[in-house]
């Protein structure tokens, strides 16, 4: 089983990458860029084929190990 | 108008990052993690109100900034 974990910074947390890289596209002459903020995306192939288990599995996953649910807000696609 | 890119590497592109992550889950007590490849997320605001002319600003954005495009891959996805 395929699965997507999207992490993003939570909305109001200051996201200094997001900002160069925004700088950084209007100095390459892209007009009308109003905010970029940048995040974290994880593409797991898991063995496990139920997806009721897959799904807690990738939230635990999330929450021990791969976001900072201070700051992160995470999201689980599963695929297959 | 609202976008989201995501930039991921090439398959067999070797992916160092993401076999720490896999050595990480596993050494936490996830079994049957088969693969685990990192990539990165932007979320885009444009003032760009045509889907079509978005779409290519966006395309251009990543051939010149976001994506290495010798060894990643990016897809656009547009909303709003």
């Amino acid at each position: 089983m395929k699965a997507q974990i999207k992490v993003t910074l939570k909305k109001g947390v200051l996201d200094p990458q997001g900002q160069a890289i925004e700088g950084a596209l209007k100095s390459l002459g892209f007009e009308g860029v109003d905010s970029v903020r940048q995040g974290k995306v994880f593409d797991i192939e898991l063995g496990e084929t139920d997806p009721m288990q897959a799904r807690n599995m990738l939230n635990q996953m999330c929450q021990k190990l791969l976001a900072n649910t201070v700051i992160e807000d995470y999201t689980v696609a599963l695929s297959e």
